[in-house]
């Protein structure tokens, strides 16, 4: 059975007869059933009853409810009520929009709405750059997804993947101040999806691509970065490739291969992976091999997705061939953004001295992380409940924060190492050991840097460009 | 000159001389120049010199710059800032969107984001009316334009529309806790617009459609309606439908006739004009005779467009012919949603005694509202500077809570009336007068008067929806 975890936690209250051990029996009686328990309080107390509210962390729905069975079984106790607090958290939504200033008499409405507004429209419409100045645009970015790829959850569709959407947006404003807005799309046409982004596109200084199912989310990358003026980032390929390429620069740090120099391996060609490997590549990554479901991608198969047929152009130099289990033969780094239980203990041994083993599978990893650590020397996953966290929360409020700080257009490979190298660097030299080398999800410090980190980038972007620009025109001139 | 007015309030910063007078003179010198000073603050003072900031409120964006070259050329004043407030009050945009609970530790993301949300995520995919219930969709409602028809300023886009749209959505919040996001697309096709804000409704409640020109808003609305089952309420229409009937209302108490005996003259056959027509004729209005740019429409006309059509065929009972003058004779009401100066002394002397005009063209009525009060009885305008103030905020709050309140799928008729009536009922018997048909805009206790009225409606037209089908259940058996 899984771990009791808060995202399962509940609330009982019960009711018993008031003697001195009451409470303390409660509380055995939960902790015998496999719940941590996290608060207790006497919420109402008479002569003869008192009510007791019990928070526990669960492992699940069905151990929620096995634990209120347990109690109820117990003579003399009535459970009344079993609140489940991650529902709670839920009702109502977790968003507000509110405005800025309160429009408490006739003087405020008149700047905020008619007629005062009127002038601000027609500056607008003089200059359209200046909605990122006078309207939310400036601060504010879409949270995008057509419900079609949700956490572990698949294809569930719009309106069920809106908490997972509103919940991105909420990290946003914490992390990093930035406004973001749950767009959940009723459809999971590819041109369609493009069309509607770039019709809502006015009032966003930015897209987040999130949760939308390959090969469906290339195309739709790669369309509306062509064909919008704001950036558009797919969260669950460039977000997670920047928090593996930060963690992987300091485990590195430990092992002490250079990038250039380590074997890596990758399980995983979806959209995670081949961001993954594009990223490491542009770090300097050299020796990378890669594979699916069927083995090590080369040259020799027929892909016919791109993607497959880029990974194979562009990774596994010597063109090996075989299973992950051949390819992790003498390999430093294994990387897996794949399926759960993909290798044991024999791949774990095979693989070089001092390995690397990030197993980033949600929520079950590809190898168990215990048994890893008995052969690895660095062991990260994404789950909160171990060491090493590689969590795109490190990534994308910063990114985000950088991109409209700089009034970016584009997203540029630059500023992807550049937040990555960031995140690393929040860990310092004297912090860094093998069970600490990518920094807190709550570090206040990472979302800054991160964002300090790409809006240089973006500045040197826009440097080149109108160096190129100089070039060209020179170019003409000669010419 | 139009007067000050605070949407062109300014502040001056200006540095003079330390002598006594010195504020005082300021602050002539800027009334002279026409202004209406609100605020003056020493903001500085040194032995020699203040700096003296001065909160005014002025005509028009050149007056402002008028103002301040006047005091400028006054010997020792210079002036260093002029501050236009109401830029200012727009700079980084006017909504937040906010977490309804901050994210401290880890527990709270366990159960706002991963692994809990999964969990949430799943009861809505297995019951989608419980998104309502977990998520924003609950008491969230989109403000979608297309930035074609935005105020008195025209087609200026979707970019330029935004501020509108956010104020909009500052004054959903402000007066009836609902939360509201601006749409502004970037397309003005018809069925791209459709297909769009079908694609983006899992999020929302309600659609409340604004500044679309027409005809397009009218198929719009009608394709919305039919094909979402969240409401849809196209505000230029049916929110001024509603504040125009509940001002009718009260002020024909004061003028005697009822509804249905009242001879109406409604000028401009736009989207409002024939949203207020059906709306009239709802609550008993029997003798409306409605006037365009070509005269009164009649049925002897071949109008080509659907609207003016359905004016034909639904007005005008005596099948009356010529100009809005000759309309006007013996009249009533005058209800104007039109243009500027449309009728002037002659026409307002050919109405019938004690008429009530309603000139409600924004910025400029159709005829100024000073002459009109000399003969008629009652007399209103779109505008805050004269009594009566028909202004759409009464009704859109309060409209789209009670629909948001009763989960309703749907608008009918039923509950436009119901509004107009709650809105009319907030002037109580004893503060009638010529004066005060309508409630002030920032009267507390509208909106959730409206909202309980539109609640209501919407309970009673679920329970004749069920007996409708009760009924043709049974008339299936019988059958």
């Amino acid at each position: 059975m899984a771990n009791p975890s808060p995202g399962y936690s509940i609330q009982l209250r019960a009711e018993v007869s008031a003697h001195v051990t009451a409470t303390g029996e409660l509380v055995a009686a939960v902790t015998e059933a496999g719940a941590v328990v996290t608060a207790v309080d006497v919420s109402e107390s008479r002569h003869d009853r008192i009510m007791v509210d019990i928070t526990c962390n669960t492992a699940s729905a069905s151990h929620a409810t096995e634990i209120a069975e347990a109690l109820s079984r117990r003579e003399g106790v009535v459970v009344h009520e079993v609140d489940d607090r991650t529902f709670r958290m839920h009702v109502g939504g977790k968003l507000s929009v509110n405005p800025k200033s309160p429009l408490r008499n006739r003087d405020d409405l008149s700047r905020a709405y008619t007629p005062g507004v009127a002038r601000v429209c027609q500056a607008i419409a003089a200059d359209p750059r200046d909605a990122r100045r006078y309207t939310v645009k400036g601060n504010t970015i879409a949270v995008v997804t057509d419900g079609s790829a949700v956490l572990g959850l698949g294809n569930i569709g719009a309106a069920a993947s809106i908490p997972v959407m509103e919940g991105k947006a909420a990290l946003f404003k914490q992390f990093a101040d930035v406004d973001a807005w749950p767009v959940a799309l009723d459809t999971q046409d590819t041109e369609e999806i493009i069309r509607t982004v770039k019709a809502l596109a006015p009032v966003y200084g930015g897209i987040n691509l999130e949760d939308i199912a390959a090969p469906r989310c290339f195309e739709i990358e790669r369309r509306l970065r062509e064909e919008l003026d704001i950036p558009v980032f797919h969260d669950d390929q460039h977000g997670t490739a920047i928090v593996t390429l930060a963690a992987l620069m300091n485990a590195l740090k430990i092992t002490g291969p250079s990038l250039a120099d380590a074997r890596i391996v990758l399980s995983g060609v979806g959209a995670a992976g081949s961001a993954i490997i594009q990223l490491l590549q542009a770090e300097g990554a050299r020796h990378i091999v890669a594979a699916g479901r069927s083995g090590i991608i080369h040259r020799g198969q027929a892909h016919t997705d791109e993607h497959r047929r880029w990974i194979a152009q562009n990774t596994n130099p010597e063109q090996r061939t075989g299973s992950l289990a051949d390819a992790l033969v003498g390999a430093d780094v294994f990387i897996g953004v794949s399926a759960p239980d993909l290798i044991g203990e024999a791949e774990l041994a095979s693989m070089a001295e001092n390995a690397i083993v990030f197993a980033m599978a949600n929520p079950d990893p590809e190898v168990d992380p215990l048994l890893a650590a008995r052969y690895a020397a660095v062991v990260a996953t994404g789950r909160s409940d171990f060491p090493n966290q590689i969590n795109n929360v490190l990534a994308f409020p910063g990114f985000f924060r950088g991109l409209l700080d700089a009034h970016a257009s584009d997203i540029v490979p630059e500023m992807l190492v550049a937040a990555a190298r960031a995140i690393a660097s929040a860990v310092r030299d004297d912090e860094l050991n093998a069970s600490y080398i990518i920094p807190s999800v709550f570090d206040p410090t990472v979302a800054r840097g991160v964002a300090d980190a790409v809006a240089l980038a973006a500045e040197r972007a826009r440097l080149d460009a109108t160096e190129q620009d100089v070039l060209d025109i020179e170019g003409a001139v000669v010419a």
